[in-house]
Order: C-alpha cells, then structure tokens, then sequence
C-alpha cells in the first residue's frame, strides 16, 4: 500500500517534469506549462478510464496529482534552469513511471474482464500515451512513433508478464505487479543504455 | 434561466465564429471550416462532460446548437468576407463567452462534489479548451499557450470567485454566477486592452 | 448477420491499411505503424460511443479486432512494398468502409434516441473521424478538411438517406442500412473518379 502509493506518486512527478521540459522547449508561458504537464500525467490515465467507463477519474477524485502538477509547473516556471538540469536524472524516474502506469492500467483493464490483448493494450495507453498527447498538443510527431529506445514496447512486455503471471500462473497479486514493474524498468533502461530501437518503415522517397 | 439562455447561446455563437475565422485562414472547405467550428463550440464542454461521467452531452440532448454552429459555418463559407469584417469586434463576445462557460463548468463540476481546485480546472477546461482542440486539428500550437493576453488565468480565477462565492460566502446561486463571469469578462478585457501576458518561459537556445 | 460480420470485417481492415500506408509516409517504426493504424480504425467508433455513452467499447469488448489491425501493421512492417502496391486497390474498401461506418454510429444514435442532426453527425464521425485522429497525431492538417475528392458529405448523405428511410419511410432495417451504404460508397467513388470537391474558403492572403 505505501510503497505502491510512492511509486504512484513518483510516476505522476516525473511524467510533470517530462511535460514541463518539454513545454520549456516550445517556449510556453505557465499556462502552457501547466497544461503540458497536466495532459502529459494524465492524458493516459484518462483515456484508460474512459475507454473502461471507470468513474470518478483518478485525478478528478483527488486533487492532491493535480495541486502537486500545479506546483511543479509553477516551480519550473519559476526555476527554468533547474528543470533543465533535472532533464539527464530523468531515465530512472521515467522508467519507473512507465512501469507502474502500466501495471496500473493492465490492472485495472483485467478487474473488469477485458479481453487479455485489449488489457495489454491499455496498459500501453496509460504507461506511454500521456506523452502522446502532450506532443500532440506541442505540435509535433509523438516521440513515441519515431524511431528511438524502445519504449511502448518495454511496457507491452511488461504488460503480458503481468498477464502471464497473474492469470496463468496465478501468483499472488503483488509479486505480478513487481514482476511486471522490473521488468518494464530493466528493459527500458537496457534500450535507453544501448541505444536499442525498432528500424524505421516505409519505402525511401526516391523509390516510392 | 432567460438572460442564461441569451448569454449560453452567445457563447456558442461566439466560439462557432472564432472557429469559422480559424478555418479560414487555413483555407479549408466547408466540411472543414463545420468542423472546426463544431470542435471550438463543443470541445471544452464534451470534455467536462466526459471527465464527469454527465451524460447525455448537451450538444447530443440539444440539436438547436450544432444546427446553429452548421447554420453559422455555412454563413461563414458563403460570405467571407463578412465573416473576416466581424474579427475585430470578436473580444467582447469572447470574453462573454468564456465566462459563461466558465461558470458552467465549475458550476456542473461542484455538483458532483468535485474538489474544488479540480472544479477551477474543468471550468477552465470548459472555457478554454474548445479553442485548444481546435487549434490542434488545425496543426498549430494552441494559442492558449503562447504568450498572448491572459485568457486561461481570468478564466481560473472567474471559476475561483464562484467557488469561493458559493462554497465559502453561501451567496445565492444567480449572484455567484454573475459575479464570477464578471470577474472573467472584465479581467480578460483588461488584459486585451493593455495586453498583459505571462512572460514566456525556457533557457534561451544559445544557452541550453 | 453474416454479411453485417463480412462487411464490418472490410470496414476494419481497409481503415489499418490507411493507417499502415500513413505511418509509413512519415518513416514511424512498427510501434508507430500500429498505433496509428489502431488509431484510425477504432477512433471515429470510439469517439461515437464515448459520446453516446455506450459501453463497453466495440474493441475492448471484441479483442478479434484489435489482433487484425495488429497483424496487418506487422504485415506492413515487413513487407512495405506490398503495403505500397495496395494503395491504388484501396478506392472500393476504403468507400465500403466509410458507408458502413457511417450506418453503424447513425444508427446506434438513433437506438438511443439522439436527435436527428446529431444522429447524422456521428454517422460522420463514426465514418469519417478515425482518419482525422490519424493525421493529427501524424502532425499533419486532416485529409478530411483541406479541399480533397468529397468524403464527409457522402457519409452525412448516407447518414440522411438511413435516418429519412428508416424514421419516415419505416422501411425494414435491412433496406435502410443497404440504402445508405450504397448512397455512401456509390457517392464516394464518384467523387474520387470525377475529383468533385468543394471550393476552398477564405479570403487570399494578399487582400486579407
């Protein structure tokens, strides 16, 4: 219960510093900042909640994510050089982030009988389409599609272990979550350290 | 409920014919500049809406709207030139219009015993937001986010004079909602007028 | 019944193969390739019953549709020229696809009731909006809005020729439906043949 609520609370952090640099880039004001930050920790949530007719929102029903965004929108705002040097410490608590978000959301996905592929699916959503929507919002092709370090993938796989863990093998509710976390994590910051990614697609210009 | 309905329905003519303009100057067609106007009018609230879990939409419940905003973009295709001659006198209807909205969606937001800092931000959201959707079918970054004059900040704090208003004074509910679209309308004309902004934030690049 | 399943398949799979050719215009990696394909084929659906407040969602509920646009973006992934060459073959599926859409989300708003204009609209929407979610996240202005061969006007004349049957006329189910599918496709290709489109608006930039 409370190492679960400092991860949760550790996932929203630095999916708000994430949406904080990445307004920083685009030269917004605060409100632009909070914004970013605000879609960015809980674009994918949402889109999970609503496509599972979850309610209330995670966020609607407590304000302490929002009022804690608020806040480190307004100490980036505030402190811009700090937020910038924060950017290189962010692979832990991002990957971290990704893991928990998608363990969250492939949960909730199985509580109320998805479909297993979808349930992985929505896990995906929430651990990676928060940033998706905040390039969106930002004017640019989400980071996520283009070619760079594995990341959807990581919580797609960290997404079945959970699956395989919890409905095959039916261990006990929090070592599937753990199982799934650190396999996310490890994963991601295996591709991160390496430089692992999927090639590009499509048929060179000069031929099609 | 009569001066309700006058200013409801300004507000949705003013955002149809923000988003006329906008689809405009993207030179899209009809379908094009329809749509645009339709996301503008009935983006913030469908978003309230969607994170409130109220159902039926009032854009779905109420057809007189979207037959209004297809009335308006039609308008709009037809004469140009009309509709390029009305932008300068746009300020006065789109403060109306944000701080109408406003106030509905903080209002709606309070009645499902939302938090109160997450009520300011869904009448934010639900003043706000149509124009954010709009830019981004548009491919632009929302002007929301760039440093232009105050418009989500009167609109927060015109959702914080209602809440305080209500929650904390117990005024009546017509005196609450008066004086929170004020608050909007007045503090956004002023910002328009002088043309207070937000200074824009992030390193400059020759420095990061 | 059976034909109902046979066309719904084609609706999906000529949706993905957009979304596959798209994402490979912009050189995304399989991830990318998969969600916009995903994004195309479920969104316009999506958006209608999140809007009418269906649950659950047809995919979430059905996971057989998500498993084929996930083979056909791998199948695209590795074999793109194949993807390339199926692009001239696209016209009938992609016509097939927009009229039963649009029959699908005018007729479920009208199970529950909608008024009739809306009921048109997200006949649209069904048909029409899961590509425009496609180029948005792609970053680019939608298809559907620049000046381009008819597409939505033929799913709202669809929508229309289903609602006008179906309300007024109160043909059987089956009648109405294949009316408007015919409507829609035999519009649609005739639009793309004779490149019917509707004009521009806007005043020129140097008179503006």
């Amino acid at each position: 219960m409370n190492l679960n609520a400092v991860i949760e609370y550790g996932a929203v952090i630095s999916a708000a510093i994430y949406g904080v640099l990445l307004a920083h880039r685009k030269g917004l004001d605060f409100v632009g900042v909070f914004a970013v930050a605000f879609v960015v920790s809980f674009g994918g949530g949402t889109l999970r909640d609503l496509f599972l007719d979850r309610t209330p929102l995670f966020w609607v029903a407590n304000q302490h994510f929002a009022i804690m965004v608020f806040t480190l929108a307004l100490a980036g705002t505030l402190f811009p050089r700090l937020a910038e040097r924060l950017e290189s410490w962010l692979a832990v608590p991002d990957a971290l982030g990704l893991g928990l978000f998608t363990v969250m959301g492939t949960r909730y996905a199985m509580e109320t009988d998805t479909p297993l592929f979808i349930a992985a699916i929505l896990g995906v959503v929430t651990g990676a389409f928060g940033g998706v929507l905040g390039d969106v919002i930002c004017n640019e092709i989400p980071r996520l599609f283009r070619p760079a370090p594995l990341y959807a993938t990581c919580s797609f796989s960290g997404a079945w272990v959970y699956i395989l863990t919890h409905r095959f093998l039916a261990l006990p509710e929090d070592l599937c979550s753990l199982s799934a976390v650190i396999t996310t994590v490890a994963f991601r910051l295996v591709a991160v350290k390496w430089a692992i990614q999927l090639p590009a697609t499509g048929v060179p210009p000069e031929k099609g």
